[in-house]
């Protein structure tokens, strides 16, 4: 698709600096960009590429516009300016409204004349599908599962028994919502089983990435607010609530019954302990535990950085006399313990 | 379904106190329970709902008792009779004995009459698939793989070659028995596969999580004992043996060749270290790297807790030194070097 | 099959010690060798089953053969020749060409005539399958995805729209190759998605384990060069570059926009962050985060070892006033502070 720069500056509404009349017809970063596309200025780390860029137009802040070499697009949020034109510019192919004779829908399910339904689909009693809902192949949807309007399940996405997803959601492949809970009650002679009666509820416009895990309440239901962002491979437990807005980078690992905050950002691999309440506006920095609640905004951490291994393992290797070590120190003693030039080599 | 309060005293020999005609028809939590409703007190976290609970009956322990403002069923592990009596009062749907139209069914694999195979599973040469099993919707079951008497593959679940399931186990969507471990040989010009001859042996009452995956022994077999409890995104190496009662959270790695005892709580996101023993009954707190054999039953931890992260980073750097801070100190030194005042201001 | 340990030495290079005529016909590890297996001894831990193994042959290097008890098969690399023979002893069932009656094939979809295409897959528009491709149970290439020669897809993988996998790659079930990265730009009102335009691309001889997901690029491709080696359930976040002969363990993440060098080694559930650089022959222990480039090959850690809960928690306490107690011992103080008492007993 081809878009003069004065169009795209009226429909998102940019200053343009530049011909209104040069067209662009794709996206490109501004080190590879060639004439006939546009790029943007998002991220300071990529700043360099600017005065060497050949795009026709670059996205950027008023404040960069003096060292763009070419037309510019002037936005206040260049990344959010530039998603709306990539998505111009490269509209995706939608899926074909209707049923694919190879899907088998159970004779009570209730699926909407616009939605697609894609090949080795099964959709079982009780599920409702929405206006436009596209739920790509071999997809499950299990009893009374119901998707409402506009949401893409992009391919083998399983909804188990009465989950609950909202408007727009985007569910990425093999991602599970809606299998049980991790509930075992302790015996004499093993473990029994805890049904797990609650399912989960997805608002709207929220994004479950690829392989990610979202497993349904014990008793009441597991939620995830609107326009939550999971990325792949997260693993939520059972009656975890997160709130609005909130994104969480992939491999991040949620236990159960915790409530995490509204536009809270978690880094990727964290791991959070069950039965805690972290506050609205937290972020927690990636592989951090979050092992008590948190009442307050803020950034949080708690993984060391990596070192050479060397470096690394002689300073672990104090770390285990720790608490030894100070408590000596502050009695006047200082000698080190026998145990502790061991340690150094015995890996 | 509803029961009367004398008839779960009786079933599941609890005490009751109050009313044994009272009848009840759901579960709930103590906050959210409405008359008709059964609850339990499990937790102490939970102790502050009691008083003002309006759940006509509550599961808890004979010394709750005096707090419980409602009829009380009384019993020494509350959390397991409230399983029973909530598989009673809720039981699941049970897919009906057949094949699916849609399903794949190798001519000498052994399906038994009861089983129920959903539809587009695909099951292969020499498979056997036991009494009552339930196999869901778009499962594969690859060559010669067994699945005993009474388990449950929700949806979606995938069985390699070979790979036998015991009796009664539960198996999640997503999960994968018995893929390739990671074995190469290095060369000179790159990696040289190890083909991966065992399989994967699961014994009875084991449950296994959402994506899960278990990978088939290299030359022996990778070995789950019996009531093996896995949650979700779970991973486990190739030729690894999990002692029976053994449960694991989410997001657990055990390398290969490492042998877990009995009756361990793996909590979530652990990492064990390839070709290790790990003792019976030992207890491992979340996000804890294990390099080491574990001999004795105990408690391990090997997570630091999230700090502020301005605080966190500043501990952190100063733990980039500490070896070399013991050294300084232990030999009458002090001075802080150099590099550590830079160390601070550099992230 | 049987072969002669005369055909063995031949056949692979190895000095034969012992009878050439003696058959073997399986593999087995040292200790549960029968007569008529070969073993091999790669890993000096396994040294001790060598004495009383009672294999017919046992492949080794020639320093350890006067330690053999049996024929010996001497080579310098023992691992890559035990995978070798076993490979020739243990041959795989292999996939008969053809498509399978229910999948689904897109009419312009080109498929290699050799190509095996199992049960329910799902090959959409413009797909190409080169020759002797296996493609497993219920998998799903979307449009334009593109396999080359002899690649294996086991069971129920999902290639996004336009992948390119090259030739003899394997892909375990449940991976995920090209679903969208996580690109979101936010705005007052919350999150605005950023179309993920770019794709996978994937070399020759790469392994992607079970359940690993691998997303496409945002404008431009995740490229995974030739001979990676990835393990189950790794994230590879979008416009990562991940280098040629690269290993990475189990659970490992990547976040977007990391270039990882050639021959690298990265251990299980390590994090590394996002734009970062890493260089080639890097060495990354497990669990370790990497939060900055690493410039120089070499061995990196960062993951404390697990200890007793009780230990690790004192010295984890001490570990959050390292900081404050450095200045004050460089200071001249050294008095606890009262923060550190309480610490160490509320957990």
């Amino acid at each position: 698709m081809t878009v003069r720069l004065g169009e795209l500056a009226v429909r998102f509404g940019c200053r343009l600096r530049g011909d209104p009349q040069a067209a662009v017809d794709s996206v490109a970063t501004l080190g590879s960009a060639q004439p006939g596309s546009v790029s943007f200025l998002a991220n300071a780390r990529y700043r360099r590429f600017l005065s060497t860029t050949r795009a026709t137009a670059v996205i950027l802040e008023p404040r960069h516009a003096a060292d763009c070499p070419t037309a510019a697009l002037l936005a206040d949020n260049p990344y959010a300016t530039y998603a709306r034109v990539a998505a111009l510019l490269h509209p995706l192919p939608r899926a074909a409204a209707g049923v694919h004779s190879s899907a088998v829908i159970a004779p009570d399910a209730t699926i909407a004349v616009s939605a697609s339904i894609g090949p080795h689909v099964v959709i079982e009693s009780g599920v409702t599908v929405g206006e436009r809902v596209v739920i790509g192949a071999a997809s499950v949807l299990q009893q009374g599962a119901c998707v409402g309007a506009d949401s893409w399940l992009a391919a083998r996405v399983t909804l188990c028994r009465a989950v609950i997803i909202g408007q727009r959601a985007v569910l990425h492949p093999g991602c599970v919502i809606g299998a049980d809970g991790f509930g075992f009650a302790r015996e004499a002679d093993g473990w029994l089983k805890v049904p797990q009666l609650g399912t989960v509820r997805i608002g709207d416009d929220v994004e479950v990435g690829a392989n990610t895990t979202i497993d349904r309440g014990a008793i009441e239901d597991t939620v995830i607010e609107d326009d939550v962002k999971l990325d792949n491979q997260i693993q939520i437990g059972h009656n975890v609530r997160i709130g609005a807005h909130t994104a969480i980078a992939g491999c991040v690992g949620i236990s159960g019954s915790t409530t995490i905050g509204q536009r809270c950002m978690i880094g990727g691999a964290v791991g959070v302990v069950g039965h805690l309440t972290i506050a609205d506006d937290v972020v927690v920095t990636g592989l951090t535990m979050v092992s008590r609640s948190i009442a307050k905004a803020g950034v949080y951490s708690g993984a060391l950085p990596a070192d050479e291994a060397r470096v690394f393992r002689r300073n672990a290797a104090r770390f285990r006399h720790l608490d030894e070590w100070y408590r000596r120190g502050t009695q006047g003693g200082g000698e080190p313990s026998d145990s502790e030039s061991e340690e150094e080599s015995d890996d």
